[in-house]
């Protein structure tokens, strides 16, 4: 039972045992004085007497209350007890140590899904790669260079995407952008000045990948699903679609032979392009990946990726490998102007990718993200047997379908534990006609690791 | 009086003196081996009757066709002389070292406009401004982050801009961006989404900006101008401008007060918006620059800034200080997606301001750029004084305006020098109706240290 901890207005449940309690207490007051649901000057009960309402140790109560001291969101002082300080809305006199501060928005306990493990980003490995990716780097490099990007990149990439995802690549063929959003907007202006009015998408998926398809002055077509994932015997009607067949987001199915081949059968009749978002294809738990939809054929399929998920989103950095066809109107649209991305980044990518350090960095956080996986599995067959893992083993996130009607209240316990936590409706697309089914989409890549056991702990507490 | 080396079918003439002559004639022969005009197996003539024929030191010859044996375009053997190699055609079994080969379409000598020298782009200095950013930035910062840039970025950006260009900059204003291009682009489809049909520019510009402009659904209309500069007296019919107040490119003048004036009072009028370009605003050599626009109404005028001109156009960094009023509906398209600029360079760029390398660097190139401008200066003084310097002394290029008639035939005799060499025409809006002039725009900041003697010698030579 969570006991309400009213005493002085926050709007917080805490559960008094379990690990982690010192910093979640911690986090929850420091929240409740950012936000100022604590006002300044406010006095807190004497850590007895909070410690006997929350029934915890004292020292508890102490350290926490002694972190914000040190943090500058409380004053304590001899004979006035422990208050909240004044300048502490909007930040205390010292700000906190920036990795103290959750993300805007965010609660202190994060499975927010999207986002790997930013604590075990790579950054001496990455550091070096950089020292000697601009050791190497003509002074050339450094000027207004290749629309599709840095030769030693594409070169580079070829090489990976072809050994590891079966990717039928050319460096010719390679469009390096800021990201898969960016090349998804490209992809959206070339079909634009082609004519095309919309495109087909998944049933759930990203209110970002529609947005920038819509912008581009193309409408979004949902497909349905069945048990076995997105259906695509009927694509009529439309020019392109966008696939993520290797891992579906965030249903987490891959899609099926079967379906795959309608996929590339319709392509190839009615010439239309598919768009292959291939967002976490090196996360495989449980056998060897599936290749590639684009090998099956590159004239038609369009191979997008990215870091995001395998090393880090703030690197905006992603690639296209695109039909021979395509390829004059994705330069013609770049050319435009705008669109390029930062070399020094594609050469330290490039260097990364050379000498080995990617692909080291790629199997340690598979064997990370797999045990993650495999904790979160086992908690929940003994804590929640009435929860259902959806989808194939693999990826940064995994669905949990929650019995009808659940997902909403569910969503709501998590924050008040201090969990972000994300429903899948988030992810459904409005004019979806298949569903909606009530689960979490649980980003179990997301905390860093000294944070994951406690992370999973307050999951599983507010599972039904 | 330059020599036709007609000897063996290549089209190059030698003036064989001035400094920098054995590189010159290794570029050259490099050239033509390149790019076939000297096939594969041709047999050179002998170092001394090169010599002989050029009236140049035998050594002279000697040591360039030595060069290019140990780079793999030639073959040296005893007994058949020095020949192309046969795999040189498209390039030697060893392929050149990178920082050799001019950029793709570039000729050895290259006064291009619109690159700084990268030869002097701080390397040692970035590195360490990464590695410092690196070990300081919080986890989050490789997430997703805020659509306007790295807080770090823009607080640094707003003390430097306010110091340095009187910009009145405040960190929630500012959004960075993937270089002035990619601003500008934002910009435009903001005032799309506003309804507006046309932007204003000025008569001589850059077609990659214009275009931009009519992509985002904006006709450009050049702006007339006089010997003064561009003429702003009258902006009716337009609801923005895009202007360069500090350094008009190319024309390189400076808006004269009264037109600055003319052109803040018709935005505060009609509620019209400036787009200020300051695109080199560091680099004046006469006297201290004169301020940015914006500080003389910040409601109306958006500053646009970039790191292309003071360090390199490839890091793709660049910024825009925006109005209270139009920052909603910049953020608004961003949140449409595919926006976003890479972190790490983010950061590196804040830790290379706040550290004072910045400010070290642009000190550097000033004092460079404003040696290489008084060497032209007096170059053309004394060797071609009918040559005319438009335009105030800043920045990195000059526009030397020539007789009536010759701009075609001095850009042709120079590229036929091995010069790269821009016309002013190339830079003409098509609906200007003043003009057209015949003028050179002169890349100054463009060739390395080492090049920067030859190149101002060959460009004396061909000019009239």
């Amino acid at each position: 039972m969570a006991k309400s901890w009213a005493t002085f207005g926050v709007d917080l449940h805490l559960e008094p045992t379990g690990s982690g309690l010192r910093r979640g207490l911690t986090d929850a007051l420091r929240d409740a004085v950012r936000t100022g649901r604590l006002a300044p000057g406010t006095r807190l009960p004497s850590s007895r007497s909070l410690a006997a309402d929350l029934g915890i140790a004292r020292n508890t109560v102490a350290d926490a209350y002694a972190d914000l001291v040190a943090e500058g969101w409380l004053t304590a002082r001899q004979g006035s007890g422990t208050r909240v300080a004044e300048r502490a809305m909007g930040g205390p006199s010292e700000p906190p140590a920036p990795h103290h501060a959750p993300e805007h928005g965010r609660l202190p306990l994060d499975l927010t899904p999207g986002t790997p493990d930013l604590s075990s980003f790579p950054r001496t490995a990455w550091l070096k790669a950089a020292r000697r990716a601009l050791a190497a780097a003509p002074n050339d490099a450094l000027g207004y260079g290749d629309p599709r990007g840095r030769v030693e990149l594409r070169t580079a990439l070829a090489g990976y995407l072809s050994r590891v995802r079966g990717v039928r690549a050319d460096p010719e063929r390679i469009v390096v952008c800021s990201g898969f959003a960016q090349g998804l907007k490209l992809l959206g202006e070339v079909l634009r000045d082609r004519g095309a009015g919309s495109v087909a998408v998944e049933s759930y998926g990203l209110f970002v990948h529609w947005n920038i398809l819509q912008r581009a002055g193309l409408r979004t077509v949902p497909l349905p699903f069945d048990g076995l994932g997105t259906r695509t015997e009927d694509l009529s009607g439309v020019p392109a679609v966008l696939l993520n067949p290797a891992h579906q987001f965030p249903l987490g199915g891959a899609l099926r032979p079967e379906r795959r081949a309608a996929v590339v059968d319709w392509a190839r009749r009615t010439g239309g392009l598919v768009l292959e978002d291939d967002y976490d294809g090196e996360f495989r738990y449980d056998r060897q990946p599936v290749g590639a939809l684009q090998d099956l054929d590159p004239e038609h399929v369009v191979y997008l990726g990215t870091v995001s998920k395998s090393l880090a989103p703030g690197l905006r950095l992603g690639w296209m490998v695109l039909p021979a066809s395509l390829l004059p109107e994705v330069l013609a649209v770049q050319r435009t102007g705008g669109w390029a991305t930062g070399v020094l980044e594609q050469l330290t990518l490039a260097e990364f990718l050379t000498s080995g350090a990617y692909d080291r960095h790629v199997r340690a956080a598979r064997l990370r993200y797999r045990r993650r996986r495999d904790a979160l599995v086992a908690a929940l067959a003994s804590r929640a047997p009435e929860v259902h893992v959806r989808g194939i083993a693999a990826g940064l996130h995994a669905v949990l379908q929650l019995p009808p009607g659940t997902e909403a209240s569910v969503v709501r316990a998590a924050a008040w534990q201090g969990l972000s936590l994300q429903g899948l409706s988030l992810y459904r697309h409005p004019s979806a006609t298949t569903g909606p089914l009530d689960a979490l989409v649980v980003g179990y890549g997301t905390p860093p690791d000294h944070a994951w056991a406690g992370t999973l702990e307050a999951l599983c507490r507010v599972l039904p």
